[in-house]
């Protein structure tokens, strides 16, 4: 993640307040992490506000056990819990009266900038698009994370990391449009490289969808502040010459889950390695802090929190298995682009498709500052 | 790679004289690291032979300098050279007389029992079409890839790795059968399991072919000798819970690339955080066979060797920057297969599909013993 600015408001001529809420019930060892994650994200940033969906006497009481959280969290009692294994259809028809569902209702009421959960994915996206609707001219919402790469930032957007596992070239330019104002207004950059993800670079490769949306990407580029670098492979997702992945979301959900079990792999059989003989051991207690960076800089944790594109408000789904440091990250997260009212953004970024010079400059908003 | 269960042609009962037909042209790197390659895999291995081919003058002095590759190698003159970026179609149509068309054709002409390329994966797989045809039954042939793991002899295998951007659901069920030939002879395994990429584990996402997909091979796996465990997700790759992993050829390729990606960037930061400070460089001396026993468990050179299944006729296609480690991996495996007449075994699997019960037993012979 970027460092913003200053964390101290004084210093920080755009902050504003920004009130999150927090779908409590979703995560996979309940709502623990997620209050603990809470109290971490309010004692690091005073401009942050909760608004808590739950089982109300098990929040009142972990709430209160955290003094970061004292007059800056409400809770608010909600009856249902959205499990895992939860059909999104039914979840959508029958989900009123949720935690995961008030959650969501909070922003659409206005009470909250920004909706955060670790639940079910098929679910959050699926209520989210009841609640908030689609942003005028989006046919298929998105979800884009980031990914560790070789980039200044540390980070490269992806999406769609799972929304839908349909994408035609329509779908695939509305991507490359959104990706592009995520990456301007999430990364601070000027003018986001989008890349189109595919099996070869040469053109004559790919599905027929692909040719097609490689045209319109390119067409678009003209009049928009990002630059078309045209296809990009796997072995690109972490590279720094491209920004933005733009895919459909099975691919994506799969390149994602294969990064993620790559890395997980990896650390097991350093942490094998290490242990192998006592020799091994003692060079593990010197290379601590060496292990440890490297750690960090590909920890998912950091990287948690897949933002949904092209809705009239903004939703973010954290891992169901995040810890507390992972659940501030999202949380992190959701106040910098609470912050900007990104929705608005990212709408008018759409709707300046058809009038494309006009609108070329209206994400140009940044968030996050200089790079750690 | 496995062990095998030695290397001395005495010992091995099965053992018998396999010639590898190889395309020295292709590589990135030109004919210099495969011919180093060839006389390793010589050094180490009696029983195999090579037929080369290439531009005759430049192989005679590359060969010349290799004594292990004395009386056992035969140079080929071919004039024309296939490079990476021809397009598949035109290769195929145009490719007579090219290192890579004359490779393969040594196959069909029973000169050698297997081809090895380092060049260009999409006409390779074009030739080997045209000239070796496809197994009876078989629609769209696939290559299967090995995939680091947490099972017990260290691999996966994952196919289709990009032989076709398209599968429908008969041509995943043909993957499965083939994929699980492989695995029975090239992994030793009596019953392996087969798992279908997804996006959830639930049996309600998906695409529709992936649903139909489901219930064929479920139905396939009453009467054939391998489990059915399901879908599995990109993260079940490295996974010891599937042995087998089904998919089409643009999510295959994408998941290889981004695994391989991801395991560079690993990598990378590695050797970058062990270069920290001169107390991390200490550190990285201590660690040093910690590290390369990391390293050589997941050096993608050692998983080298993407195997052609549904042709009458073995080819494998090496990476076009292989070393000449990788060059000798992908000898290995060739050396391998052929011995046991590979082509013959996948095509009796999957013969069987009409005559399930008798076919049960076409494909239990082992090439590899026991893990190392």
């Amino acid at each position: 993640m970027m460092a913003r600015r200053s964390q101290n408001g004084a210093d920080r001529a755009t902050s504003r307040p920004v009130t999150v809420s927090v779908d409590a019930m979703g995560g996979d060892a309940g709502p623990a992490p997620i209050v603990a994650g809470m109290a971490w994200s309010a004692q690091k940033n005073p401009d942050i506000r909760f608004l808590v969906f739950g089982n109300g006497a098990q929040l009142e009481k972990l709430v209160d056990k955290r003094k970061a959280l004292a007059g800056r969290c409400e809770v608010r009692h909600a009856d249902g819990v959205v499990t895992m294994d939860s059909k999104p259809s039914h979840a959508m028809r029958h989900g009123k009266g949720t935690s995961m569902w008030e959650a969501i209702d909070a922003v659409r009421a206005g009470d909250a900038q920004v909706c955060v959960s670790c639940g079910n994915t098929g679910a959050l996206m699926a209520m989210s698009m009841v609640r908030l609707r689609k942003i005028p001219g989006i046919n298929r919402p998105a979800i884009a994370c980031l990914w560790p790469s070789r980039n200044p930032g540390g980070f490269n957007v992806m999406l769609d990391a799972g929304a839908d596992i349909r994408a035609d070239a329509e779908d695939l330019l509305q991507y490359a449009l959104m990706g592009s104002s995520y990456a301007r207004v999430g990364l601070g950059l000027e003018r986001p490289r989008i890349g189109l993800l595919n099996v070869g670079t040469e053109e004559h490769k790919g599905r027929a969808e692909l040719k097609l949306a490689h045209d319109m990407i390119e067409a678009a580029s003209q009049h928009a502040p990002f630059d078309f670098i045209g296809y990009v492979e796997g072995g690109d997702l972490p590279s720094d010459r491209v920004d933005v992945i733009v895919t459909d979301g099975f691919t994506g959900n799969v390149a994602l889950k294969t990064g993620e079990g790559t890395a997980k792999l990896i650390r097991e059989l350093l942490k094998q390695a290490f242990n192998y003989s006592p020799l091994s051991r003692i060079a593990a207690l010197l290379a601590v802090t060496s292990l440890q960076r490297l750690r960090k800089r590909i920890d998912p944790r950091r990287v948690n929190g897949g933002v949904f594109l092209g809705l009239n408000g903004l939703v973010i789904k954290s891992h169901g298995s995040a810890d507390a440091t992972g659940v501030s990250a999202a949380i992190k997260l959701a106040f910098e682009l609470g912050q900007v009212d990104f929705p608005a953004r990212v709408a008018a970024r759409v709707a300046s498709l058809s009038a494309p010079v006009q609108g070329a400059e209206t994400d140009s908003g940044q968030v996050y500052g200089t790079p750690k």
